[in-house]
């Protein structure tokens, strides 16, 4: 129990606790998402996965990307995508930002307030900028309303205001919130993007952008329904509301394209006997809420768990990461059935944890190390890690 | 507005968001903890800010150091702790980083399960042993229950195990919960501690350490009362319980000693004025939950905030972090008054950010970087950062 547990590569030894991306996982998604939206330009939404090989895997796939932020740009341009295939979807950027994005060739740019476009319309000249609308978020685990996005009439205003200014008002984006559970859920924003269009092709212009944004869903331990109903659902009412006047259509999945490609490993600490039989037992893992599983707060998020003992007989757990913080507690109102038999040195692994996990990682919170990332698949890439065999985890 | 807004110092140029800790206000309240309770050891909880500056400078003032992990411990070792004045806190280690610490010198090791007293008994032979016993944590902005800690009479029966083991029994601790508002809220755990005593006195053990655990306030926007209001209160349980057989005493803090030496400056990335009137405006800073303001969730600790424009007309706003993530709003049920000329580009400054703050950042969510902590004061130290000069923040 006391020895490691490393993970061979070629030239990477890990331990736990890592995360391993299927870069073939990837790219069966990428093609389901293609075929469920055809016509759909996919721009992965970066912070999702930054991982460099992630990235640089897209690209060659023919994907293309949204930022949040200049080293996201970054990033991707190190990555190889073209500047051209970048949209900087972040309604709140420095100036000094949007300048140098103008500078490295990005030409398209959201907004949702007049300062933002003012911004824009000084650093960026002649860029494409498309308004985001607000939505409610109805049906998400991670409703985004509030936050992000204006009224119609307003958003309206900003294209008209952004044409008067030079810029290429280039149409309208909404976003249903994370981990969106219900496919209809993009019919009001839908609805909503046609009412900003028509506002302003009756004032003369001709925006020809309607972004869809994220929040496809990741399979975690509830159902969801395949891509194909969230397609048809989306075609349907582009088509009642657009008719034959059909803008172009982009996607901006992050969640939904790369979380089911990822598996974390995480090495058992302890199992806590603490007074006798009150209560569910204690399970403490090497990561936590601060080492790469933010999103378990509210349990909303329920990673499916394998061990090495699964066949055998379980009970109710309290889940744990290894900090001494209080909120580092992954599971409690809701506890999780675990094997009797696990205890302290098992390795555990945690399905579909692709997303937000690794990047929302604490620099060193309680002195732990971040959460790195393994992609394997691809490999035509070569490179570290292409060969990573889970050799010493028994699970 | 567009231009880069950098700080000087000899060999460091920083820009927003970043963190100054003084170190001239760390020495100022250790000499306060010192006076408040002559007679306890300070044990400085390195969780609260691994600085290596700040726990070099501690090691000067003759600091012991509580760990949570290996790599706090090699950070304190580094900064030239004596393995005999680390406390290894954490009731939740692996076996292998006790055995590290155990090589290292490392004497004194915390537990609450019977699991964890057999890994010390196996990898740390004749090593010092205190139980954690449980604390409700009322009256504390984070209590600590459930997670941590056992009954009294567990850790009675954990106690004699120890002995049984050839380990030391050496005592008992408990946590109030972290950022206490009430002094008096010691006395419990205290009543509990002497229990214990009484308990493995009456079986032959002769323990001697009482760790009173950290929870001694921060000054956010709250009052707080002085630390002798904590030192008289504790004083006066120990007496009450322990009469002239008082045992060795250790206190544990973190936020407590740092957090007020901290400050964080950030700029306004947008000002937003979106659906003209209705409601307040909402401030995006180049920070937030994922960058270092972790501890804004819940909205209960809330910084004081320092701008260029404080004499000048305010008005309420919801403040939020530059990412993409719903969830990165930092006060929005209850408002900040802030300037009506607050605009993008302006730096603000939060007050008391020295603790949970740089160590809590995202390794670069949404792309944005970790938040950087400088330290100043301590000129005698001299190196990068002695001399930073905020020359170009205006506030």
């Amino acid at each position: 129990m006391s020895d490691r547990r490393p993970v061979s590569t070629e030239s990477v030894e890990l331990c736990t606790p890592y995360l391993v991306l299927d870069l073939d996982a990837v790219r069966e998604r990428y093609a389901e998402f293609g075929r469920a939206l055809p016509g759909a330009e996919l721009f992965y939404a970066v912070k999702a996965n930054p991982a460099p090989r992630l990235v640089a895997f897209l690209v060659g796939l023919g994907a293309r990307f949204d930022v949040a932020s200049r080293p996201e740009l970054e990033l991707c341009l190190a990555a190889g995508a073209r500047p051209a295939d970048i949209s900087y979807g972040s309604t709140v950027k420095k100036e000094r930002d949007i300048a140098f994005a103008h500078r490295s060739g990005v030409r398209r740019f959201a907004v949702d307030s007049a300062a933002e476009l003012a911004k824009i319309a000084r650093c960026a000249p002649g860029a494409e900028v498309f308004v985001r609308v607000t939505c409610t978020g109805a049906g998400s685990c991670f409703p985004l309303d509030r936050k992000f996005g204006c009224s119609t009439a307003a958003a309206a205003s900003l294209l008209l205001d952004a044409d008067a200014a030079g810029l290429c008002a280039a149409g309208v984006s909404f976003h249903v919130g994370s981990q969106q559970l219900d496919p209809g859920a993009w019919r009001a924003g839908i609805a909503d993007a046609a009412e900003v269009f028509r506002r302003v092709r009756a004032r003369g212009l001709r925006p020809d952008l309607l972004d869809l944004g994220g929040g496809f869903p990741a399979h975690y331990d509830t159902q969801v329904r395949p891509l194909s109903d969230y397609g048809d659902a989306i075609h349907e009412a582009v088509a009642a509301e657009f008719g034959d006047d059909r803008p172009e259509l982009m996607i901006e999945p992050g969640r939904g394209l790369v979380a089911d490609a990822g598996t974390l490993h995480s090495e058992v600490v302890l199992v806590s006997d603490r007074d006798g039989d009150a209560g569910p037992r204690w399970v403490y893992l090497d990561v936590g809420r601060f080492g790469g599983l933010a999103e378990t707060e509210g349990e909303l998020v329920r990673y499916p768990i394998r061990t090495a003992h699964d066949d055998g007989p379980r009970s109710p757990v309290v889940l744990a990461g290894p900090t001494c913080d209080s909120a580092d507690v992954l599971y409690r109102r809701h506890p999780y059935l675990l094997p009797d038999d696990l205890c302290a040195g098992d390795v555990v692994r945690l399905l579909h944890t692709g997303a937000y996990t690794a990047s929302y990682s604490s620099v060193g919170f309680n002195g732990f190390a971040p959460l790195r990332c393994v992609c394997t698949g691809d490999p035509a890439a070569g490179g570290p890690g292409s060969s990573v065999r889970a050799a010493n985890v028994a699970v």
